[in-house]
């Protein structure tokens, strides 16, 4: 709903026009539709630009000018036939997507954006946005994972906000992107809870040298962005309240709970790539329901454990335990996930989980091990790796220090 | 670890001898192997007696004595060749579990009771019980489900201890027991939590008429066992703490996590029946995991809902979302329990689950069904059908009201 002198509306865009990132696209698409107040109507998508082909069984064969056939550019195509016939081929776009290869004159004038970017192009492509995007934009991170290592945890919200110096939440949850897509139905979790900065709210009392531009709350984010001075919402634009930043992303077959805990958003994304590994291992063994069960119930709790270690009062247990950024997305890696598959095929053959890789992911590499040497470098570097013995006993078999066998008696908890 | 002045031993009983009984027959005894200054080394499990026939093809047809071939009673079956032929086929029992089919002996002079009966047997069995046991045993209750109706919840524990005027703990957790028979790694949660009644302990400070005898604290179970009294342990045994009870459970491959919480335990064995019925109707549409583990995160926080609406200050929001018997065996009970394999099979076929029970169950019934009535019947008798979406749905679409594909729409939150 519009606010009373709000006369503005919030351009949106989508920074990413992958499998997830073209999903994300066509579902706030839809939204801005839905909300005509609130939004304006057409969604910008950044496109990595690339030559693709529309092959003569595609269905956009026929369909398509002739301009469109042949060796294309990936925008034009999309912008043309209203698929992302590279990697989202079979879905058919909303017509207020329109993808741009221009990443400065995707986000111009935008408001919001949401990052789907791989992990990687985070850094890079921020950088090429800084000076380009508008000083009071509000990103949302749909990207999952941490960069750990020895020196500390960054989320990739933080990485993004401190690039761009705005306010970035997080999205993440049981979210397989084909599935979306095809709008079967999923939820999500929403981590957004800005720190009082807009110009119409009363002068946060946080203070002597905060005034409407307020600082981030320590609680809140890691101490390194604290001193980030974000830029308030000017008051002809309506509100980006957690109401109406739910407004962009729910959709009837996309539940979303908003939360206030981007870390724990966060954490539990990269996390469960390390337990979905376990239940693999565990799972490859033969022992059945209850063990897979049991290494999930543990490996839940260590990721509380681990967030309310490191992130202090800013994470919350029921984050973990109770949103589809925790528990339900551990339920849906575990059940059917590369990483899970890959360690439970590891544990069957006797093999490596490197062979696996080789052998059924072409080489590409498994985020959940990745993770679970970081992790491991955190945890030893801060000499606690014995409190997380689920997260410690991944890292081993990796290693080829323990077996599978042992993940019982090395998580027993002691009397 | 006895303790000083205590020179007696607890003995142990399991009354119930099925598959789950067995199995629980066979880890305690393996306990009390361990734990010789604690425990008595005989465990004696009642059978309810039935002839049965050793087979020519049994690996037991040499191997038993002549008395033991042909049609024999059970029970003399067990203690010849330490196997339940009928209930845990393939499985030795240690030597020191004796088979008794004679209810009275087998609990005689028994300070700890383990109840492993079905659902319906209970009341009848704790009515020859009565004037039978020793008067300070404690129990512990292995049966999964609750008594639901217009009238109340009357928990499993509670019949046993009002009926006994014992007090009664509970065992619940992710445990399918040929999986533990096996020795198959599985974790469980024991409620465990007597009021202070042990004559050893400070005479407890709630209310001028109790001494050594105390009530039972209000908080901890239903209002109608509050008045119940019972007997404090003599000083001459081993503490029954939660220490020494989960020395009796506690095994490397069944790893047990005690708490106090009777009422949490007890509930979510019987409500993650009807939640493996909803994530059974959707995935029998295809909708994938991220549906799957949607449903089972909104059925976790619908228990949570449930325990703290009707159990007041006693459930804990944590037995639910952190403990075996909560979302470990809601997972377990989702990957490949009955309830789960029915619903689906139901939406498969487009058939209703009373079909599907008739011929993939041979006509047994399902629990999750029932529950469903149960917990249905009682909601609506408050009222509150509508905080309960899900489990409303489920008996929605049971009845033929609504149809799987609308549980998203159902459960929706409102904006």
């Amino acid at each position: 709903m519009a606010t009373l002198g709000a006369h503005k509306k919030h351009k949106v865009s989508i920074v990413g026009s992958g499998n997830w990132g073209t999903t994300m696209s066509k579902l706030v698409a839809e939204n801005v539709k839905a909300n005509p107040n609130l939004f304006d109507q057409t969604v910008r998508m950044w496109v990595y630009e690339e030559d693709v082909t529309i092959s003569k069984d595609s269905r956009h064969y026929d369909e398509a000018s002739e301009l469109c056939k042949g060796t294309q550019k990936l925008s034009h195509v999309i912008n043309t036939v209203h698929e992302n016939i590279k990697y989202l081929p079979g879905v058919t776009l909303p017509s207020n997507v329109v993808a741009d290869p221009d990443l400065p004159s995707s986000v111009k004038d935008s408001t919001i954006l949401v990052f789907v970017l791989p992990h990687q192009f985070i850094p890079r492509v921020c950088d090429q946005l800084a000076g380009h995007i508008v000083p009071f934009a509000r990103g949302i991170c749909c990207t999952k994972g941490v960069d750990v290592s020895e020196k500390g945890i960054r989320l990739m919200s933080e990485a993004i906000g401190m690039r761009l110096n705005i306010y970035c939440g997080a999205l993440s949850g049981a979210n397989i992107a084909s599935e979306i897509a095809q709008e079967k139905y999923s939820e999500t979790t929403v981590a957004y809870d800005p720190p009082p900065m807009d110009s119409r709210s009363p002068t946060p009392k946080v203070s002597p040298s905060s005034s409407q531009v307020d600082l981030i709350s320590p609680s809140r984010v890691n101490p390194s962005v604290r001193s980030a001075r974000l830029q308030p919402l000017p008051s002809d634009y309506p509100p980006l309240s957690q109401e109406n930043v739910r407004k962009l992303f729910h959709r009837p077959y996309f539940h979303v709970r908003i939360v206030d805990d981007v870390a724990g958003v966060s954490l539990g994304g990269a996390l469960k790539n390390i337990i979905a590994l376990a239940a693999g291992f565990v799972d490859g063994l033969g022992w059945g329901d209850n063990a897979k069960a049991a290494v999930m119930r543990v490996g839940i709790l260590e990721m509380v454990r681990f967030g309310k270690a490191f992130f202090e009062d800013s994470v919350k247990t029921s984050t973990f335990t109770e949103e589809s950024c925790g528990v339900a997305d551990v339920i849906t890696s575990c059940m059917g996930g590369r990483n899970f598959r890959c360690a439970k095929k590891a544990t069957e053959t006797g093999k490596s989980i490197y062979e696996i890789e080789q052998t059924e992911l072409n080489g590409q590499k498994l985020q959940g091990t990745s993770t679970a040497y970081e992790v491991h470098t955190f945890l030893k570097s801060k000499g606690v790796e014995a409190d997380y013995p689920l997260f410690t006993a991944v890292y081993n078999i990796l290693e080829g220090n323990v077996k599978p066998e042992q993940i019982p008696e090395l998580i027993e908890p002691k009397d």
